[in-house]
Protein backbone atom coordinates (compact mmCIF):
# COMPACT_ATOMS: atom_id res chain seq x y z
CA UNK A 1 0.00 0.00 0.00
CA UNK A 2 1.70 3.74 -0.94
CA UNK A 3 1.76 6.42 1.71
CA UNK A 4 0.09 9.10 -0.62
CA UNK A 5 -2.32 10.00 2.28
CA UNK A 6 0.28 9.78 4.74
CA UNK A 7 2.32 11.96 3.06
CA UNK A 8 -0.17 14.69 2.79
CA UNK A 9 -1.09 14.02 6.52
CA UNK A 10 2.31 14.68 7.05
CA UNK A 11 2.57 18.12 4.72
CA UNK A 12 -0.03 19.74 7.08
CA UNK A 13 1.24 21.96 9.67
CA UNK A 14 -0.22 25.08 10.96
CA UNK A 15 1.35 28.35 8.68
CA UNK A 16 1.77 31.16 11.39
CA UNK A 17 2.21 34.20 8.54
CA UNK A 18 0.96 33.64 4.69
CA UNK A 19 2.04 35.58 2.02
CA UNK A 20 -0.39 38.03 -0.30
CA UNK A 21 -1.30 35.32 -3.15
CA UNK A 22 -4.71 34.58 -2.87
CA UNK A 23 -6.83 31.61 -3.35
CA UNK A 24 -8.50 30.33 -6.45
CA UNK A 25 -11.95 30.02 -6.21
CA UNK A 26 -11.99 26.37 -7.40
CA UNK A 27 -9.49 25.42 -4.74
CA UNK A 28 -11.69 27.01 -1.98
CA UNK A 29 -14.96 25.11 -3.23
CA UNK A 30 -13.22 21.67 -3.45
CA UNK A 31 -12.14 22.66 0.54
CA UNK A 32 -15.58 23.39 1.11
CA UNK A 33 -16.69 20.29 -0.52
CA UNK A 34 -14.53 18.05 1.27
CA UNK A 35 -15.99 19.72 4.67
CA UNK A 36 -19.09 19.52 3.29
CA UNK A 37 -18.99 15.28 2.78
CA UNK A 38 -17.09 14.25 6.24
CA UNK A 39 -18.69 12.25 8.82
CA UNK A 40 -21.41 13.20 11.65
CA UNK A 41 -22.82 11.65 14.76
CA UNK A 42 -25.88 10.97 13.69
CA UNK A 43 -25.74 12.21 10.32
CA UNK A 44 -26.75 15.74 11.71
CA UNK A 45 -23.82 17.59 9.97
CA UNK A 46 -24.09 20.11 12.23
CA UNK A 47 -22.16 23.11 10.58
CA UNK A 48 -22.71 25.62 8.43
CA UNK A 49 -19.37 27.03 6.08
CA UNK A 50 -19.27 31.03 6.17
CA UNK A 51 -16.40 32.61 3.32
CA UNK A 52 -15.54 35.47 5.29
CA UNK A 53 -15.63 38.30 2.66
CA UNK A 54 -14.00 41.96 2.65
CA UNK A 55 -17.05 43.58 4.36
CA UNK A 56 -16.44 41.00 7.66
CA UNK A 57 -12.76 41.14 7.42
CA UNK A 58 -11.63 43.51 9.46
CA UNK A 59 -14.32 42.42 12.60
CA UNK A 60 -13.38 38.89 12.24
CA UNK A 61 -9.68 39.66 12.45
CA UNK A 62 -10.24 41.67 15.78
CA UNK A 63 -12.41 39.06 17.40
CA UNK A 64 -9.34 36.49 16.43
CA UNK A 65 -7.12 38.77 18.93
CA UNK A 66 -5.85 39.92 14.87
CA UNK A 67 -3.31 36.84 15.47
CA UNK A 68 -0.68 36.54 12.90
CA UNK A 69 -2.22 33.68 10.81
CA UNK A 70 -5.61 35.33 10.58
CA UNK A 71 -4.61 38.57 9.69
CA UNK A 72 -2.15 37.46 6.67
CA UNK A 73 -4.02 34.84 5.10
CA UNK A 74 -5.75 36.11 1.93
CA UNK A 75 -8.42 33.55 3.11
CA UNK A 76 -10.48 32.71 6.11
CA UNK A 77 -13.66 30.11 6.47
CA UNK A 78 -15.10 30.30 9.70
CA UNK A 79 -16.65 27.05 10.84
CA UNK A 80 -20.23 27.20 12.52
CA UNK A 81 -21.78 25.32 14.56
CA UNK A 82 -25.58 24.56 14.32
CA UNK A 83 -26.47 24.60 18.26
CA UNK A 84 -30.59 25.40 18.59
CA UNK A 85 -31.06 23.49 15.33
CA UNK A 86 -29.83 20.35 17.13
CA UNK A 87 -33.55 20.10 19.51
CA UNK A 88 -34.78 17.22 18.80
CA UNK A 89 -37.94 18.39 18.02
CA UNK A 90 -35.97 20.53 14.63
CA UNK A 91 -37.35 20.61 11.24
CA UNK A 92 -33.61 20.53 11.01
CA UNK A 93 -32.76 17.25 12.81
CA UNK A 94 -35.93 15.97 11.40
CA UNK A 95 -35.15 15.88 7.78
CA UNK A 96 -31.48 14.84 8.81
CA UNK A 97 -32.69 11.99 10.28
CA UNK A 98 -35.51 11.26 7.39
CA UNK A 99 -32.79 11.75 4.58
CA UNK A 100 -30.78 9.05 6.42
CA UNK A 101 -32.66 6.74 7.34
CA UNK A 102 -33.98 6.06 3.25
CA UNK A 103 -37.44 5.97 3.51
CA UNK A 104 -36.87 3.05 6.85
CA UNK A 105 -38.65 4.43 10.04
CA UNK A 106 -36.92 6.67 11.51
CA UNK A 107 -38.41 5.69 15.25
CA UNK A 108 -34.86 3.72 16.37
CA UNK A 109 -32.51 6.78 15.64
CA UNK A 110 -34.70 9.18 16.87
CA UNK A 111 -35.15 7.48 19.51
CA UNK A 112 -31.41 7.46 20.36
CA UNK A 113 -30.66 10.97 19.80
CA UNK A 114 -33.25 12.03 22.90
CA UNK A 115 -31.40 9.73 25.41
CA UNK A 116 -28.43 11.52 23.99
CA UNK A 117 -29.07 15.20 23.60
CA UNK A 118 -28.75 17.39 26.89
CA UNK A 119 -29.59 20.81 26.30
CA UNK A 120 -26.48 22.47 28.47
CA UNK A 121 -23.71 20.63 26.04
CA UNK A 122 -25.21 20.26 22.86
CA UNK A 123 -23.44 23.35 21.98
CA UNK A 124 -19.75 22.02 22.65
CA UNK A 125 -20.98 18.62 21.21
CA UNK A 126 -21.50 20.13 18.33
CA UNK A 127 -18.36 22.17 18.30
CA UNK A 128 -16.88 19.15 18.58
CA UNK A 129 -18.61 17.72 15.49
CA UNK A 130 -17.50 20.50 13.39
CA UNK A 131 -13.72 19.36 13.78
CA UNK A 132 -14.34 16.12 11.60
CA UNK A 133 -15.19 19.07 8.38
CA UNK A 134 -12.54 21.01 9.54
CA UNK A 135 -10.01 17.72 9.30
CA UNK A 136 -11.27 17.31 5.83
CA UNK A 137 -10.72 20.75 4.96
CA UNK A 138 -7.52 21.05 6.13
CA UNK A 139 -6.17 17.64 4.68
CA UNK A 140 -7.79 19.13 0.86
CA UNK A 141 -6.03 22.52 1.19
CA UNK A 142 -3.10 20.58 1.57
CA UNK A 143 -4.14 18.18 -1.08
CA UNK A 144 -4.35 21.42 -3.39
CA UNK A 145 -0.94 22.68 -2.25
CA UNK A 146 -2.44 25.18 0.14
CA UNK A 147 -1.10 26.32 3.34
CA UNK A 148 -3.27 26.59 7.03
CA UNK A 149 -4.24 27.42 9.94
CA UNK A 150 -7.00 26.12 12.50
CA UNK A 151 -7.58 29.22 14.75
CA UNK A 152 -9.55 28.34 17.74
CA UNK A 153 -8.59 31.53 19.97
CA UNK A 154 -11.24 34.59 19.31
CA UNK A 155 -14.28 35.89 21.37
CA UNK A 156 -17.11 33.80 21.01
CA UNK A 157 -19.48 36.85 21.01
CA UNK A 158 -17.54 39.02 18.76
CA UNK A 159 -16.99 36.63 16.07
CA UNK A 160 -20.21 35.43 16.18
CA UNK A 161 -21.17 38.94 15.39
CA UNK A 162 -18.84 39.62 12.86
CA UNK A 163 -19.58 37.03 10.67
CA UNK A 164 -23.27 37.64 11.24
CA UNK A 165 -24.08 34.41 12.35
CA UNK A 166 -28.16 33.92 13.00
CA UNK A 167 -29.29 33.28 16.83
CA UNK A 168 -29.17 29.35 17.36
CA UNK A 169 -25.18 29.26 15.97
CA UNK A 170 -21.68 29.86 17.79
CA UNK A 171 -18.47 30.13 15.83
CA UNK A 172 -16.50 26.38 16.11
CA UNK A 173 -13.22 27.35 14.29
CA UNK A 174 -11.74 29.63 12.02
CA UNK A 175 -9.52 28.60 9.01
CA UNK A 176 -6.97 30.48 7.80
CA UNK A 177 -6.17 29.15 4.01
CA UNK A 178 -3.26 30.56 1.62
CA UNK A 179 0.45 30.11 0.86
CA UNK A 180 3.16 29.89 3.49
CA UNK A 181 5.40 32.69 4.49
CA UNK A 182 7.82 30.18 6.03
CA UNK A 183 8.61 26.49 5.70
CA UNK A 184 7.20 23.67 7.74
CA UNK A 185 8.83 23.87 10.96
CA UNK A 186 9.83 20.54 12.52
CA UNK A 187 6.47 18.30 13.46
CA UNK A 188 6.86 17.53 16.94
CA UNK A 189 4.35 14.90 18.24
CA UNK A 190 3.68 12.57 20.83
CA UNK A 191 4.86 8.98 20.29
CA UNK A 192 2.42 6.29 19.35
CA UNK B 1 -5.41 19.38 -9.74
CA UNK B 2 -6.36 15.51 -9.35
CA UNK B 3 -9.33 14.85 -6.87
CA UNK B 4 -7.30 11.63 -5.02
CA UNK B 5 -8.02 12.73 -1.96
CA UNK B 6 -12.15 13.87 -2.58
CA UNK B 7 -12.04 10.01 -4.12
CA UNK B 8 -10.87 9.20 -0.79
CA UNK B 9 -13.33 11.24 0.92
CA UNK B 10 -16.27 10.28 -1.56
CA UNK B 11 -15.40 6.80 -0.97
CA UNK B 12 -15.67 6.76 2.63
CA UNK B 13 -19.08 5.77 4.83
CA UNK B 14 -20.09 4.20 8.07
CA UNK B 15 -20.00 0.32 7.36
CA UNK B 16 -22.74 -1.22 9.46
CA UNK B 17 -21.99 -4.86 9.36
CA UNK B 18 -18.39 -6.01 8.69
CA UNK B 19 -17.21 -9.45 7.33
CA UNK B 20 -14.96 -11.62 9.45
CA UNK B 21 -11.57 -10.90 7.27
CA UNK B 22 -9.06 -9.32 10.27
CA UNK B 23 -6.85 -6.45 9.42
CA UNK B 24 -3.52 -6.68 9.10
CA UNK B 25 -1.36 -5.19 11.62
CA UNK B 26 0.79 -2.78 9.31
CA UNK B 27 -2.49 -1.38 8.31
CA UNK B 28 -3.72 -0.92 12.15
CA UNK B 29 -0.27 0.91 12.51
CA UNK B 30 -0.19 3.31 9.69
CA UNK B 31 -4.27 4.31 10.82
CA UNK B 32 -2.98 4.97 14.41
CA UNK B 33 -0.13 6.97 12.71
CA UNK B 34 -2.94 8.95 10.68
CA UNK B 35 -4.48 9.67 14.16
CA UNK B 36 -1.07 10.50 15.89
CA UNK B 37 -0.32 13.31 13.06
CA UNK B 38 -3.88 15.36 13.35
CA UNK B 39 -4.14 18.86 14.67
CA UNK B 40 -5.18 19.76 18.13
CA UNK B 41 -5.90 22.92 19.81
CA UNK B 42 -2.74 24.59 21.19
CA UNK B 43 -0.58 21.49 20.13
CA UNK B 44 -2.34 19.39 23.11
CA UNK B 45 -3.08 16.15 21.35
CA UNK B 46 -5.84 15.31 24.14
CA UNK B 47 -5.99 11.91 23.13
CA UNK B 48 -4.59 8.66 23.58
CA UNK B 49 -5.71 5.21 21.14
CA UNK B 50 -6.50 2.06 22.66
CA UNK B 51 -6.78 -0.93 20.71
CA UNK B 52 -9.44 -3.36 21.90
CA UNK B 53 -7.95 -6.77 22.82
CA UNK B 54 -9.77 -10.03 23.17
CA UNK B 55 -10.11 -9.51 26.92
CA UNK B 56 -12.12 -6.71 26.73
CA UNK B 57 -14.18 -7.02 23.38
CA UNK B 58 -16.98 -7.97 25.37
CA UNK B 59 -17.30 -5.68 27.91
CA UNK B 60 -16.35 -3.18 24.82
CA UNK B 61 -19.41 -4.26 23.42
CA UNK B 62 -22.08 -4.36 26.02
CA UNK B 63 -20.72 -1.12 26.67
CA UNK B 64 -21.70 0.24 23.16
CA UNK B 65 -25.24 -1.89 23.36
CA UNK B 66 -23.80 -4.41 20.96
CA UNK B 67 -24.23 -2.29 18.10
CA UNK B 68 -24.06 -4.18 14.75
CA UNK B 69 -20.72 -2.53 13.42
CA UNK B 70 -19.13 -2.95 17.07
CA UNK B 71 -20.35 -6.34 17.21
CA UNK B 72 -19.12 -7.72 13.65
CA UNK B 73 -15.87 -5.32 13.23
CA UNK B 74 -12.61 -7.63 13.41
CA UNK B 75 -10.87 -4.63 14.97
CA UNK B 76 -12.15 -1.89 17.71
CA UNK B 77 -9.76 1.14 18.47
CA UNK B 78 -11.22 3.30 20.69
CA UNK B 79 -9.68 7.10 21.51
CA UNK B 80 -9.83 8.24 25.11
CA UNK B 81 -9.71 11.86 25.87
CA UNK B 82 -7.61 13.33 28.17
CA UNK B 83 -9.10 15.57 30.88
CA UNK B 84 -7.30 15.54 33.56
CA UNK B 85 -3.75 16.18 32.23
CA UNK B 86 -5.26 19.41 30.38
CA UNK B 87 -5.22 21.38 33.80
CA UNK B 88 -3.07 24.26 32.86
CA UNK B 89 -0.52 23.28 35.97
CA UNK B 90 -0.14 19.95 34.74
CA UNK B 91 3.22 17.95 33.69
CA UNK B 92 1.29 17.13 30.17
CA UNK B 93 0.43 20.35 29.42
CA UNK B 94 3.78 22.27 30.40
CA UNK B 95 5.64 19.17 28.25
CA UNK B 96 3.23 20.14 25.23
CA UNK B 97 3.85 23.54 25.20
CA UNK B 98 7.73 23.05 26.14
CA UNK B 99 7.70 21.17 22.80
CA UNK B 100 5.22 23.09 20.78
CA UNK B 101 7.91 26.40 21.87
CA UNK B 102 10.58 24.62 20.05
CA UNK B 103 12.86 26.68 22.46
CA UNK B 104 11.13 29.84 22.60
CA UNK B 105 9.27 30.76 26.21
CA UNK B 106 6.18 29.28 26.60
CA UNK B 107 4.35 32.50 28.43
CA UNK B 108 2.55 33.30 25.50
CA UNK B 109 0.88 29.65 25.11
CA UNK B 110 0.17 29.28 28.75
CA UNK B 111 -1.26 32.60 29.23
CA UNK B 112 -3.71 31.79 26.49
CA UNK B 113 -4.38 28.50 27.70
CA UNK B 114 -5.30 29.88 31.00
CA UNK B 115 -7.24 32.56 29.75
CA UNK B 116 -9.16 29.50 27.77
CA UNK B 117 -9.57 27.07 30.46
CA UNK B 118 -12.68 26.66 31.78
CA UNK B 119 -12.37 23.31 34.26
CA UNK B 120 -16.69 21.93 33.67
CA UNK B 121 -16.17 22.28 30.20
CA UNK B 122 -12.80 20.91 29.66
CA UNK B 123 -14.40 16.90 28.90
CA UNK B 124 -16.38 18.11 26.49
CA UNK B 125 -13.68 20.05 24.46
CA UNK B 126 -11.33 17.30 25.01
CA UNK B 127 -13.38 14.88 23.33
CA UNK B 128 -14.35 16.99 20.49
CA UNK B 129 -10.58 18.15 19.79
CA UNK B 130 -10.55 13.88 19.51
CA UNK B 131 -12.79 14.09 16.23
CA UNK B 132 -9.40 15.54 14.41
CA UNK B 133 -7.66 12.06 15.18
CA UNK B 134 -10.49 9.85 14.44
CA UNK B 135 -10.87 12.52 10.73
CA UNK B 136 -7.72 11.06 10.34
CA UNK B 137 -8.07 7.44 10.96
CA UNK B 138 -10.90 7.11 8.93
CA UNK B 139 -9.69 8.65 5.98
CA UNK B 140 -6.44 6.22 6.48
CA UNK B 141 -8.70 3.28 6.96
CA UNK B 142 -10.55 4.20 3.32
CA UNK B 143 -6.85 5.06 1.75
CA UNK B 144 -5.87 1.29 3.08
CA UNK B 145 -9.40 0.10 1.41
CA UNK B 146 -10.47 -0.64 4.77
CA UNK B 147 -14.12 -0.08 5.91
CA UNK B 148 -14.62 2.10 9.14
CA UNK B 149 -17.65 3.07 11.16
CA UNK B 150 -17.16 5.98 13.63
CA UNK B 151 -19.16 5.34 17.27
CA UNK B 152 -20.25 7.83 19.32
CA UNK B 153 -23.25 5.53 21.00
CA UNK B 154 -21.95 3.81 24.50
CA UNK B 155 -22.25 4.36 27.85
CA UNK B 156 -19.64 6.24 29.11
CA UNK B 157 -18.71 4.88 32.50
CA UNK B 158 -19.50 0.87 31.00
CA UNK B 159 -17.01 1.79 28.27
CA UNK B 160 -14.54 3.65 30.78
CA UNK B 161 -14.56 0.40 32.57
CA UNK B 162 -13.97 -2.35 30.00
CA UNK B 163 -11.04 -0.12 28.30
CA UNK B 164 -9.87 -0.23 31.57
CA UNK B 165 -8.75 4.05 30.91
CA UNK B 166 -7.48 5.20 34.28
CA UNK B 167 -9.51 8.27 35.99
CA UNK B 168 -9.04 11.69 34.16
CA UNK B 169 -9.53 10.05 30.88
CA UNK B 170 -12.69 9.40 29.17
CA UNK B 171 -14.18 7.56 25.83
CA UNK B 172 -14.53 9.66 23.08
CA UNK B 173 -14.91 7.50 20.07
CA UNK B 174 -14.90 3.83 19.19
CA UNK B 175 -13.73 2.97 15.54
CA UNK B 176 -15.20 -0.06 13.64
CA UNK B 177 -12.43 -1.34 11.46
CA UNK B 178 -12.41 -4.07 8.48
CA UNK B 179 -13.71 -5.02 5.40
CA UNK B 180 -17.68 -4.25 4.84
CA UNK B 181 -20.32 -6.68 4.34
CA UNK B 182 -22.75 -4.13 2.46
CA UNK B 183 -21.65 -1.90 -0.26
CA UNK B 184 -21.55 1.96 0.37
CA UNK B 185 -24.93 3.34 -0.13
CA UNK B 186 -26.06 6.84 -1.32
CA UNK B 187 -24.32 9.10 -0.28
CA UNK B 188 -26.78 12.30 1.84
CA UNK B 189 -25.37 15.30 2.64
CA UNK B 190 -26.91 18.91 2.89
CA UNK B 191 -25.62 20.93 -0.50
CA UNK B 192 -23.09 23.35 0.17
Amino acid sequence: MDGRLLAEIRDRYACRAFLPDGVDDGDLRLVLEAGRLAPSAFGLEPWRFVVVDAERRAAVEHAAFAQPAVVSAPLLVAIAALVDALHPDSDYVRARFVAEARGEPIDGIEAAYRAFYRPERIAAWAIGQCNFAAAHMLLQATHLGLASCPVGGFDDALLAQALGLPAGETPALLIALGHCAHAQPERLRKPL
